[in-house]
């Protein structure tokens, strides 16, 4: 076990109120929950809990709160920015939701799903799937991460420029107080103007406000007809054309449009397995496009057609191809969805994660490139993303050759550029992963000394102890 | 000028932050802001201010705190719960944005407006047919409502089907805080996860956190081609099948979904001048529908005629008529727009601004119909409203030849029985208006206590000495 300056009265305290089994404290067992998947951040934990009931986390948050015990809240351990994981000091205890993992309702009469914390995102797509209702976040992580971890980080992904982001999708919530109080606040209403809308402060508080136990989400209605396409393009600037004709041809049923440059598809086809080049010879940039039609009156195959007509009578486009199959239609996105982990085999990558106004993508992307090559010649920048939010996800390979160990260690470097030009743009540095441990001490240069101010007065008023994921975001 | 407690240095100060002209005080002056337009709530004050800036603002509320001064912020005093108006107490000084009625700028490009608080709704929508963009936010008051305060108070309307509540519109905001510090928050981004989402405060906040001076606009694509038809039906059982029908046909193009009683539309033929009976005999119920698309090819038309067809060949509903041109589409919009306004020509009407999942809108009519006429034999229900939205105004005209008076003094009796009946059905008892003052006494009904409390901690947080819209909302 490891040592811990916390009192053996206490941890046995806490550890009773979930039952031994659900108490795990060797080592090999806290472990997992201690490191995040990309070894960035590496801590220690005396205790994981792992309660069953929004009850038991009121007894632990009540406790904690008393005696002045940092707790973790962790989902499903995917978060990018080091916000669920104990730090080094022994001194934190996780609080792991896992064990809510009930999905207390579907109605797809009211096009709502009622489910505990935990979650995992994937089942709640299937479960949507089963009454024909779509829940439309999407991620890379789906197939792990934990619905109260993407409503505690509002979760962004692939299918916000239809569906907004997890704050979009979320009627109602049960939040534990850090004071151990049970806020009931479960609705299913699209319209309620009774007060402040309290659940906004829950959702994407990282878990520094309160541990959010269960949800009410939205439904839609499950596509009829979907299209994948991908494009080859000259550079950014016509990525930005296209998606203007794009939601000319499709407004809202404009589901997908994902930017990549060359280089991310030559690491996929170097690096996944069975991966085939997507269009006849290469092209400096690509852009997938997916229209979604839940309307037999509304074929989504006649929408993208006229929609590649217009691109290519217009020169917008160089080259096409549609997804003939859902096999193919997978095989493109599975392109897309590679291109984080492909970037491992090429070395050291160190990240952004920033969006700006739509329209200034392709200056930014320009003046960003220039800079990074600036800084560190040889560098291989594999900026990709959500293009229709303007979010960006602008990754930088190192060098071919370089050390990788040396390559990191420019990261902040690298970052104090490329966030320097964000600014420049009016842009944000996190678009969708918020702030955790990460990007802390970044809040600082990007926020008003007066919206610090209010948000540490927030925390305060919910947390006075400053027990719940303390150093987190503030 | 009205009598006042407030000393006359204090008065004379605050004046002078915005100069002669600007600073109200003679009786005939500031009446106009002391009553709201039903005349359910008249107050006095002795002093209405009219600043022209941010920093104006911040002055008249950095001295307002130091000093213990109550200020009411006033948008363009259309709000329905007497939010914006001062008490009896002579001791409220009304804060009016009418002259923060710029529009800083418009970028059709990246579909966003840059607004003060004081502009008038009808101005943005124009400034946004301008640039062939739209702005979506639809309401009865948007010729004299100002932005400030549908920001406030989270204002709903007639298009939150397809573009959701004022909240979902709004991407930034300027807000001058109750001890006078200015938070810029004037951001265009879509994705922005760095620290708790503080505008989600002031959306809906009612004036009582901070005192909203600017905004940036979400904007849309103008719709190519929309239609809009209306059906008459047998009892919103079959308007339910109708919503689902429209759905499936016109998925996120169905723009409008509005539910009318017979008796409602009586009053209109009976009342407004001009109109005449939309359909071939009389029809219990009726539903004004929508359909909008901004793409060439999807026409709207085709949309409303495969649903209609699918309607009729279900036997959803009896009769319907489509709009054969702007004038037409405008004269059944006009019903559904007058069914307010005519029903103060049928003597008293006890409204609820109400809220149930949609699915129970037709359980919960009937219960809630059954209800007022076992309280109040005779008593005409009128209810209509924004079924999509689960959204109903219950509104009760008074029986035919009761005394006006008489029939008013029972509010709050009526009023009980359909918020105890919304409760049942897991409604809220303010879907769009918000709570104000009107609405106050009924919030420990229907939120738990810790929901309270928390509201109550943010306003400590914000506004330690309570000088921001006292006594509204908590």
């Amino acid at each position: 076990m490891t040592e811990t300056a916390i009192d053996s009265d206490t941890l046995d305290a806490l550890a009773a109120i979930v039952g031994p089994g659900n108490a795990l404290t060797a080592d090999e067992d806290t472990h997992p929950y201690c490191i995040e998947m990309r070894d960035l951040f590496v801590g220690r934990t005396p205790l994981v809990l792992r309660p069953g009931s929004a009850e038991e986390i009121s007894k632990i948050l009540r406790l904690a709160n008393e005696r002045g015990i940092a707790i973790v809240p962790q989902g499903g351990n995917t978060g990018l920015v080091g916000a669920q994981v104990p730090d080094e000091s022994g001194a934190e205890i996780i609080l792991a939701t896992d064990r809510l993992d009930a999905i207390r309702s579907v109605d797809p009469v009211e096009n709502t799903m009622t489910v505990e914390a935990g979650v995992i995102l994937e089942n709640i797509h299937a479960a949507a799937d089963e009454v024909d209702r779509l829940f439309p976040l999407t991620l890379a992580a789906q197939g792990s991460c934990r619905i109260g971890g993407n409503i505690s980080t509002n979760a962004g992904g692939t299918a916000v420029l239809a569906y907004g982001n997890t704050r979009a999708l979320i009627l109602g919530l049960e939040v534990v107080l850090p004071t151990g109080e049970i806020w009931n606040g479960l609705r299913s209403l699209h319209k309620d103007n009774t007060g402040y809308d309290l659940k906004q402060l829950f959702i994407g508080g990282e878990g520094t406000l309160g541990v959010v136990t269960a949800a009410v989400l939205k439904l839609f209605p499950k596509p009829r007809s979907q299209e994948v396409a991908l494009a080859g393009l000259a550079d950014p600037a016509k990525a930005l054309e296209l998606l203007n004709v794009a939601q000319a041809h499709a407004g809202p049923l404009l589901t997908g449009f994902e930017l990549m440059p060359r280089l991310g598809i030559e690491f996929v086809l170097k690096h996944l397995p069975g991966a085939r080049d997507p269009l006849e010879g290469p092209h400096p940039w690509y852009v997938l496009v997916e229209i979604s039609s839940n309307s037999d009156d509304i074929p989504a195959r006649q929408l993208l057609e006229s929609m590649f007509e217009e691109a290519f009578e217009k020169e917008i486009a160089t080259d096409a191809v549609v997804a003939e199959s859902v096999a193919q239609a997978e095989a493109l996105w599975q392109i897309r969805h590679s291109l984080s982990e492909v970037q491992k085999s090429e070395g050291g990558s160190i990240k952004h994660d920033v969006s700006v106004p739509v329209s200034k993508i392709p200056a930014f992307l320009d003046k960003g490139m220039a800079a990074a090559a600036d800084l560190i010649p040889g560098i291989r920048p594999v900026p990709f993303g959500h293009m229709g939010d303007g979010n960006i996800h602008f990754n930088f390979s190192q060098p071919e050759g370089a050390d990788k160990a040396d390559y990191l260690a420019r990261w902040d470097e690298l970052n104090a550029v490329i966030h320097g030009i964000v600014a420049e743009f009016g842009g944000s540095i996190s678009a969708e992963h918020g702030i955790g441990k990460l990007k802390k001490k970044l809040l600082p240069d990007v926020k008003s000394e007066i919206e610090l101010d209010l948000m540490r007065r927030i925390k305060a008023a919910f947390d006075p102890n400053n027990i719940l994921n303390p150093g987190r975001v503030l």
